[in-house]
């Protein structure tokens, strides 16, 4: 009946909240008649007016494809020519003008009058939220996550009913759970005598929907038990919206309620408690990267609201920190001492810098994508970092950055968010968030679902317990050159570069050994017998020299040798593509001596912990294999230090030769390779760069635009480009377990972390995936989703 | 009969020569006693007693497996003893020392005397020759060049007879044609009374064979009509050793001889017009590589004898030249415009060096590849280059290079030679080589046979005329970036690279136009209606900016802006890894208007052509393609443009978009790629640097090694790596023309001119290849082989 109520409520049935769907109730004011009288009748002639303003706009915009900044520009000079700031502050006698305005457009545009039949402007909304459908955000939204485009939408039409129709109305809004911490309790507010407008608007405080309990114990039993009710059915905490006209209850609309990560685990173990639930919806119930932000301190979200942003860059590594401005990493580490917060902030960091890493809050750089340097070693350490900002401009040597035309120095407060990638200026106060009681319940549940291994990628036993704390099952990378640039190696690692004979190379590397062989011991003793993955040295030798002339003076002091000789001698090292250059297996190639001392230390470590009577499981990593013969070559001497070590030591330990597969043709000759390797690695960093032809540090130039313009949907750094890196892998795959049936697979790449990915080597078959510790039970719970087949 | 003749030739029948294949005569000393027989016999002595001694170290090192330094040692011990320089210094008295020795040697090694019987020592060495059917460097050939392992040898035993009886004996070589310039008359040298050691000894001046026809007129018949039989009988030169024994006639080998590059097309072309071979076994006859020395001068070869080495780099470019040393391009301008011969030496080249490169004789560059910038531009231009000469350390600020510890200035004489690589210190004196006449009957021939088209790489109207003039069928890549170098546009790129607004940049892109346009309409004369690739720009932009801070700086006067602000810009730009960094397609996602610039100049320079009434077939080519939709997107615009234009004009030409394959991801997704191509342009020396993961600028370093080791046998950037990179291109070939069967295909990366390459792309089905123009001839030739089933 369009007689009796004034107003009505179209509004999208979509199953799931897109983006431009229009998902949001429109109040119908049928016509101007109407619309006087409901203004008298609700004395509310705003909110009449207002309905009607933007029935017009919408009609306009997607029915008759009236261009949407043209009502934009109505609208706003209005609200400029009534001095008013908010589109709240525009009062009746304003929205009929912004009214009048809309139609004159509606009329010059089209050549026909606004419709004022009730009929058919009903028609004409219902066909508005049809349309809605294919608007391009919806679209996007849809191919990014997978929802079919032929799902199609419903329409509801609902009369209205009013809360503001005496003391004895009412509305409100109210959560079947707490959604901030998931506490099995109503949670809400009410205001009586008002519409959801007069809540959202703020002019009045609403109460706690408790409150109803006292002001009407029958109105608010039967609202409780129908909530109840709702929640039962659904099966899922949900989000109610409910008006009382004259003392009769009426819910307007129940959805899943949006929840915090802490919330969401929290009643989804409740549910399984009280038996609404399974253990395997539970699982599904939460979003792994959600779990990030129970493992890191947020901001305080008030704070938060009224912080000011100096820029924004990609959220590297997540947290929040709040600190001062340090440009060098010596300064932080001096700083830190001092006892203070310290951010470090460069154009881009290089592995010289990992102490004032270690000691920084937080780490912001200029360059850099999601796996640039900065970001991967924060996430290591589960340290907030805001990587690859473009807002800003670092000038190190003048120790300030420029960014939104102000100048920032050292000492300055500044605070990040690693959520968001958002950076704000002075300090904002930080919540620690300590793990839920329910985690360890939930995380449990995730084991025994997932089929798939989480290792992680630690390269020093305190990283290696966090990460076994986190569950992980093992270490599947163990980069060993992070353990070149500690300070009292890198004097030897730099003399071992420079040598001029064998011989002097062998003496620097035989003093490096004692270290690497410590370095070992300590990893395997934390991981207690679980699997522990071994890369031989990776990077190219010039990244171990110093690059600033004063650092290179102060080397040839050390090194006796003219400091013109090893700026020669540096620039010679130097690479045009380092990605591409003389590294990994290549060295070994070239410097057998260097991975010898590696493995020597490896045995020798194996050997003294074998002997404290502590398991040990090792695997040896040859990265960056090309060519079958490589992996021969330095896989056979693997085996032969270890056997003659071994043998020595009359101590009995199984071990394992493999490597990675991070070079397309390593993934192209994969049947070869498998030949003389236990285990593959897919080093998905390299595989990805080399497969795509792009550096991920050069590669933040382009790949905003590639997003926009819809090159690619998804970062290939954050996400297996499956299409293409993702069929690479399946061929390496298949090749490699045709050649070799028992071949263990996995994952150390950053994207061993990531959900889709983690569901693409599941579907694949991989034995395991590894990431950093903080990613862990990220993991954990993809493989338990993608077991169950989400 | 082992009691008459003293020594026998114990060889190898192997039907190919192989290195390592013990396939020259042993003349065996059978024992002691004999070879003081012998040695009185033949007045000898040191000839009998060095068939000994090889014999004795043959059957240790071979059969015994006694490590050859073993036997080494001695025999250097004794030369360091009696004062010898050569190995033939030694008299007989010196190698009965070295027997003694051996023969210990063989006593302590095996507990048993070396054996004396005669059959014993026969067998031996006949075990030696079989088992040198095994021996590694044997094995590798039969790799390298797919001779199956399974053939076997045979081993001929042959007795001896003797030149040095007398006046009436003698020994000689002979070639059935001049093996120098393929000339139809026998060829050779004799010597009476002496065996084939007195001639290679080069004591005695031996006789024209010729003279022998005076000398012994019966014996001359015999010989020559024999040598004629023997010519037809194999059906091509010989290369003939023979002996005269008291007044008999004795031939001991026969074999097919080596002979110049300009012998081997002449003797190829003549025999097939006497009727002895065919057309096809003419074209089988020359090998494709042996072509380039045709086309380039050589050093005077016994002035090259004399030459002193100053270093050794990779021969990226071949010919021979000869100048004075210059440093810095515009040095090398400068000279040449004073009337001298310059050779540009740098530590490498970069596209800002362009001119000095055009002006200069020939290239040394201490860094870099065999497809580094300077073997490229170099080949290109058919300018002897020497690439990656790690033996010299350049210091171009104080303009002097260093090598074999000598320092070589400004203005010094040296000469390269482009076929090996060597660069010797003063003049050498050059000989210009001109086509014989027969080589445009045999290309002919090459070029009816061969299916596979052949174009040619070329950026300007100078080198499109010379590709015509060797045959080439099309232009196959036409780089624009070189066209911007120019100096009289460079300025102009640089102010379209600093603009700060998109108006700035159309702007400066709109003064670059009409020089675009005019290189096109030149290349299209040139190319008279063939078909001409034109590839947007490649490189990232900060190769067009200038690196020294005294170019920046005038760059910073002439474009109004602050040093320091340049200096910043200029490092903003500069990239990690600049081959995996901002270049090709992915400006274009971000900076359309560059290469909508350039279709407009494409376009344009059609217009105007056709006007003209000459044909042109225009195919517009987008590099650095990885995902379907940047083709999608750009290939869009280009037909947009070329419509609109063309269109304008009312002219009709029909054109085509296609693209590179050059980044792994595209030929994983070809399919995807094809349906927005005509064609797909192999770029495999990006997709070989991709798919390896090594750039050819930093593999200098490693890829040495990898050949000694074994991990490759042949430089991946030379010939395609068929096992990895060409199982991708086989891959993107079948997803191609899968989704689009008349998808036309090429490659133009530097393996378009290198006859295995050609042979793949052949036999994959490919339409054509494209190399520089020098190559043109030899991939005619290499593609006529192909075809024949080599």
């Amino acid at each position: 009946s369009l007689e009796k109520p004034l107003l009505v409520s179209v509004r999208s049935g979509a199953a799931i909240s897109m983006p431009g769907m229009m998902d949001t109730v429109l109040n119908l004011g049928l016509n101007d008649q109407t619309v006087e009288v409901h203004g008298k009748l609700t004395e509310n002639p705003r909110f009449a007016y207002d309905c009607y303003r933007r029935f017009i706009q919408m009609f306009g915009d997607v029915v008759l494809e009236i261009e949407k900044y043209k009502f934009d520009r109505i609208f706003d000079k209005v609200k400029d020519q009534v001095g008013a700031v908010n589109d709240t502050d525009l009062d009746a006698e304003a929205l009929a003008q912004v009214i009048d305005k809309y139609k004159a457009l509606v009329q010059k545009e089209t050549k026909k009058p606004f419709p004022q039949e009730p009929r058919d402007q009903l028609v004409l909304a219902i066909d508005a939220v049809f349309r809605s459908w294919n608007n391009p955000r919806a679209t996007v939204y849809r191919n990014a996550n997978e929802i079919p485009h032929d799902l199609g939408t419903a329409v509801n039409v609902q009369s209205m009913v009013f809360g503001n129709m005496g003391d004895d109305s009412g509305t409100g809004v109210a959560f079947t759970r707490n959604p901030s911490t998931g506490e099995h309790a109503l949670f809400g507010e009410y205001l009586m005598n008002a519409q959801g407008e007069d809540v959202v608007a703020g002019i009045r405080t609403p109460k706690p929907v408790k409150e109803l309990a006292e002001a009407n114990p029958t109105l608010y039993k039967q609202f409780s038990d129908t909530v109840q009710k709702l929640e039962a059915h659904y099966r899922d905490m949900q989000d109610i919206e409910f008006t009382i006209e004259k003392g009769s209850l009426y819910f307007l609309q129940t959805r899943t309620g949006k929840r915090t990560a802490a919330a969401a685990m929290n009643i989804a173990v409740d549910m399984v408690n009280e038996g609404l639930i399974t253990k395997e919806e539970a699982l599904l119930r939460v979003n792994p990267k959600d779990i990030d932000k129970l493992l890191h301190p947020t901001f305080d979200e008030k704070a938060l609201g009224q912080a000011k942003k100096v820029g924004k860059g990609l959220p590297a590594s997540p947290g929040a920190a709040t600190g001062q401005i340090y440009f060098y990493p010596e300064d932080v580490v001096k700083a830190v001492e001092a006892g203070q917060k310290a951010i470090l902030v460069r154009t881009e960091t290089s592995p010289e810098d990992i102490e004032g890493m270690i000691a920084a809050e937080g780490i912001v750089t200029a360059r850099g994508g999601m796996t640039s340097h900065a970001a991967v070693v924060a996430r290591g350490m589960g340290k907030c970092c805001v990587a690859g900002c473009n807002d800003i401009h670092v000038e190190e040597a003048r120790r300030v950055f420029h960014a939104s035309g102000q100048t920032f120095k050292e000492g300055d407060w500044i605070s990040l968010d690693g959520n968001t990638g958002t950076i704000y200026e002075g300090t904002i106060p930080t919540r620690e968030i300590t793990l839920a009681g329910s985690f360890g319940t939930f995380m449990g549940w995730a084991d025994e679902v997932r089929t798939i291994g989480v290792r992680t990628n630690a390269d020093n036993p305190g990283d290696a317990a966090k990460a076994v704390e986190f569950g992980a099952e093992g270490i599947g990378l163990c980069r060993t050159e992070h353990m070149f640039f500690e300070e009292d190696r890198i004097p030897i690692v730099r003399r071992m570069i420079i040598s001029r004979t064998i011989e002097d190379r062998v003496q620097a590397l035989n003093e490096l050994k004692p270290f690497q062989k410590k370095d070992f011991v300590g990893i395997f003793e934390a991981m207690k017998g679980l699997p522990v993955t071994i890369r031989l040295l990776d990077p190219p030798l010039h990244e171990f020299l110093p690059s600033e002339a004063e650092d290179i003076e102060k080397l040839a002091g050390d090194m006796q040798v003219s400091a013109e000789e090893l700026t020669t001698l540096i620039s010679d090292l130097k690479e045009f593509n380092p990605m591409l250059g003389h590294r990994g297996c290549r060295l070994a190639i070239t410097y057998p001596e260097i991975y010898e001392m590696q493995c020597r230390a490896i045995f020798e470590a194996i050997v003294e912990v074998a002997k404290k009577n502590i398991a040990v499981q090792p695997e040896i990593m040859i990265p960056l294999v090309g060519h079958a013969k490589e992996l021969e070559i330095l896989g056979n001497m693997a085996q032969e230090v270890g056997d003659k070590i071994l043998g020595e030591a009359g101590v009995s330990v199984p071990f394992t030769v493999g490597t990675m597969i991070e070079v397309p043709r390593a993934a192209l000759i994969a049947d070869e390779i498998a030949k003389h390797a236990a285990f593959f690695s897919f080093g998905t960093n390299d595989l990805t760069q080399m497969t795509l032809g792009f550096s991920r540090d050069d590669a933040g130039k382009f790949i905003g635009e590639y997003k926009i313009k819809g090159v690619f949907e998804r970062d290939p750094f954050e996400a297996i480009d499956q299409q293409g890196v993702g069929k690479l892998m399946k061929l390496a795959l298949d090749l490699g377990r045709a050649a070799k049936p028992d071949l263990k697979v996995g994952i150390c790449g950053e994207h061993g972390g990531e959900p889709t990915s983690i569901a693409f080597c599941h579907k694949l078959g991989f034995d395991y995936v590894s990431c950093s510790p903080y990613r862990v039970p990220i993991a954990r719970l993809a493989a338990a989703q993608a077991t169950l087949g989400q």
